[in-house]
């Protein structure tokens, strides 16, 4: 299992009329708790994209417990629960003071500047796999 | 069956450094169809909001199959299939030039100012309800 | 003299916890009327982009007047008072039922795809030179 | 004077077609960098609020130099050069590795939340005077 958390100070610019965070505005986060998640396997998005690999989000869910407010210190952990195969899926939580505001995954897959699915670079499983060592 | 349709062009500030719209940015796309959703059934959202009565959305469930662009002008389209009870499903399809885009659904609730759960002013039942016949 | 009105729908996604509309989301409203003044020159922002001109803002000034709500269906008017040179300069006003709520202004030069400032692209300054005629 | 400085690290949703950070996005920037001011001032905007004390934005200026792109990890500082009186002006830069990108500011006035406008509370005077100190 790979995992990692990131906080995130609540923007003022990330709130709606009804004085809480607008739902859209989760997935960026999610984002942000993903590409930490990469770093953790020595991974850069960004360089990534420079090769020419990208990273799609074919899917997203996300599930809405208690809402979020401007200057909340929310807390994102991304997990990556199984060894990816030609997917990626990546699970989220986001809490507050330990209590959970919003759940959520996103399906994944390479992807390249063409729009064609592609396998992901070596190195990537490979960093990941570590973290998937066989016989578990 | 209540369905709707809204035209959508997309905007420059809706896309990313990918070339397409953000991930993100379907979302606020399934709320201006959800209240048009609303409006085909003479109710106002505003309206509702100005009387207590909040709808936020407590899941929201996402699939890309292709992008959208800059400039394109997708046609979203929000469907209530089952007549809403405590919960209110809303499913969407996003298409451009009748090939399907993004399709997803969101799960609401009514709530009021003080974030309880509440139960739908009278008016919403009724003018919902037309649209799903007894016996159907 | 070219000028053009857009009509926006103010979408929920806009607003903030003060239950305005959030004082950046102003200048997407800016773009999309700005696009329809270079439409009324017969002119696509789209096809300029794919042809390699790049038209990014250099600058922007807003000045905030009254604020937009959730629903209100502003209209947004853009303007080139002076023929275009090296720079162009668009002016912009966001009303309500006639009364204005924002006015500002953006600075523009067209770029290509390295950064580079270049020449508009010929058919630019005929079509939009239509709209000063000489000895005005 | 009073200035502080915040790093901030490019989202990719902060990203648009041109493979930059969108215009409008250095705004929410801006934003965070005058909470932070607030702060060094021991202020917190969100008590202000909660006590009924708005700090809408009344003008925003911006100059774009040069574009951030995703991943990049930039320093915005905020800095407030003369006392408030009725109106509180706040300059902006921001910068990568640094070089400016971009500079700007905001003007404010405090305004209730009914619209009006009112006299700052007596501890932001007092706060914040402390740094603009009689006879400079």
């Amino acid at each position: 299992m790979l995992s990692t958390q990131v906080e995130i100070r609540v923007r003022y610019a990330e709130t709606d009329a009804m004085g809480v965070v607008y739902h859209a505005n989760y997935l960026p986060w999610f984002e942000i708790a993903r590409i930490a998640l990469l770093e953790k396997a020595d991974l850069s998005y960004r360089e990534l994209e420079a090769e020419g690999y990208l990273l799609p989000v074919l899917e997203a869910h996300l599930k809405y417990a208690a809402p979020a407010r401007f200057d909340d210190r929310v807390i994102v952990t991304a997990t990556l629960s199984e060894a990816p195969r030609v997917r990626l899926r990546i699970d989220y939580t986001v809490t507050l003071d330990g209590r959970t505001l919003t759940t959520g995954h996103t399906l994944h897959a390479f992807m390249d500047r063409a729009g064609r699915a592609i396998k992901p670079p070596l190195r990537v499983m490979t960093r990941i796999g570590v973290f998937f060592p066989p016989g578990e």
